[in-house]
């Protein structure tokens, strides 16, 4: 059974229990509406030694910093403040002082920096790796959120940042060039969580949500979620080192991803620039049809083979 | 660094930390006040394959059960309704298929019985052993929160349950006897979710807590939370087959510990037998003082080197 099997799985079977109110699974977070017209919304990760992180090949204070930023990016692409988590870590013999230490540290640091509280966890040991599990939970008005469900025919596409950084990042490390600018954005993802709660406020941001997986993959989620298609103009894209293949199949940018209606794309553009100093980058717009994207170069349709990052 | 020095170096480091209205950390559960006059509260375990349990000796279904039971218990002895879990899976080759599939089905069958809903989660490969975080929700009126904090000198103390079977029943798997009831109550825990809530309902219950590490250890951080001491009449100790270190030393039991002003201690009693058609155990009291057990047998104090289960 993948990844995805066992989701499934557990998505049947747990088909008929009553949710108390908490919405259904498939975006970033999960969202519960509590009182006074607002959500607590939350989200979970999982890292594991050997398989997400090499010990020796990660130091952990910027372990710390990429396992909380990932669950904060999630928080912000539903539109919602991130205010608390919670962490559980599992550490084998030889990691239990100076690597925890530093782990903590770097959590402790972007959780300084972004005003998020620590809120609960748990320790233990383990008989092989590092395991580490990091809890999310955002807060704000029940109006405010997002969902990947949300695009309408006719909405304008933006991310809100240049892609591709991270996966050249990558390629950098794997050829043993550990420290050029973009090996330094892999190692040290920054969630957009300003950012985030900025669109929450702007009603005519529809449908929103975290590029992990690249732009090819995490756009066909939003589309098949909200039933419709995309032209992406592959012109627009803007691509660190104008390498539009890392740009819109590398994962781990941690960018958002957001439809607008086209009649305010203007004003939201000249906001954002206004409010963050940055551009946000117009890619393309909502059609009718089927969870496809199509990718557009010089006004005709492309054919590449662009496929997502797959984490597992 | 121990469990415990990690936890003080993050509480350290996050001392200064926003907390958002979250309540401090140092109960089964963290609360955060929402809405309505009502709380959220999250509460997070790991376990982990060779310290936590052995794949080879514990039954998928068993573990799932285990795995959530634990982290209910924990919501209900802050008096509140566990409503909804998220879990994280790490699953090394061999164990995503029929192993994988057992422990949700365990999972699965127990948030049905106590009409939990699965509400988030992440699953990923591993290298080596399996890696469980299960997170558990409780949802309720801020009034009917019960903290270890809050016991009064002169409270009775209770326990909702026998004692010791869960350790008797270690005792037999690590003796061979892996059949007997005991093995049984070691394998299956039941958390006290309706007898949580019904003490969240009843003013008189002051301060409460589960029993996961022995009455001996886990009385003592009541104490210490609460500023006070305790005598306890060990003729009163409800052990199982008579056996009092197991019901002191023990783990693993998670009956609920409480307590009640004593002027309401005949009538809790009463309700509580009324409503759930088993005895409340009344053991002893809470006294002014430092935070000590005065084990009083016969009415003489006696000095057993009665300590608490490590899980660690």
């Amino acid at each position: 059974m993948t990844e995805f099997g066992l989701i499934e799985f557990a998505a049947r079977l747990f088909a008929d229990a009553d949710r108390h109110g908490w919405e259904a699974i498939g975006d970033d977070c999960t969202v519960l509406p509590v009182g006074g017209g607002e959500v607590i919304a939350l989200t979970t990760d999982m890292l594991v030694e050997g398989v997400h992180f090499l010990r020796d090949a990660t130091a952990p204070q910027q372990l710390g910093r990429k396992a909380l930023a990932v669950n904060l990016s999630d928080v912000a692409a539903m539109g919602l403040q991130p205010v608390a988590t919670l962490l559980s870590v599992a550490l084998p013999r030889g990691a239990e002082d100076g690597w925890a230490r530093g782990f903590i540290e770097g959590y402790s640091e972007l959780s300084h920096r972004e005003g998020v509280a620590l809120v609960g966890g748990d320790t233990t040991s383990s008989e092989h790796g590092i395991a580490i599990n990091v809890v999310a939970i955002g807060r704000g008005a029940a109006g405010h959120v997002k969902r990947r469900s949300a695009a309408h025919t006719g909405d304008m596409i933006f991310v809100a940042g240049e892609l591709g950084a991270s996966a050249l990042g990558l390629a950098d490390i794997l050829a043993g060039r550990t420290d050029t600018p973009y090996a330094a954005v892999h190692r040290n993802p920054e969630a957009q969580t300003a950012e985030g709660v900025w669109f929450g406020g702007r009603g005519e941001v529809h449908a929103m949500m975290d590029l992990s997986d690249g732009l090819a993959s995490d756009l066909l989620h939003m589309l098949r979620a909200s039933s419709c298609g995309a032209e992406i103009d592959v012109g627009t894209i803007p691509a660190v080192g104008g390498d539009v293949r890392a740009a819109v199949c590398g994962g781990e940018d941690y960018k958002l991803l957001l439809t607008a209606a086209p009649e305010a794309a203007v004003a939201l553009s000249r906001d954002f620039r206004a409010r963050f100093g940055r551009e946000l980058y117009r890619v393309g717009r909502i059609i009718a049809g089927n969870p496809r994207i199509r990718w557009i170069e010089r006004g005709a349709e492309i054919h590449p083979d662009w496929h997502g990052f797959m984490h597992f």
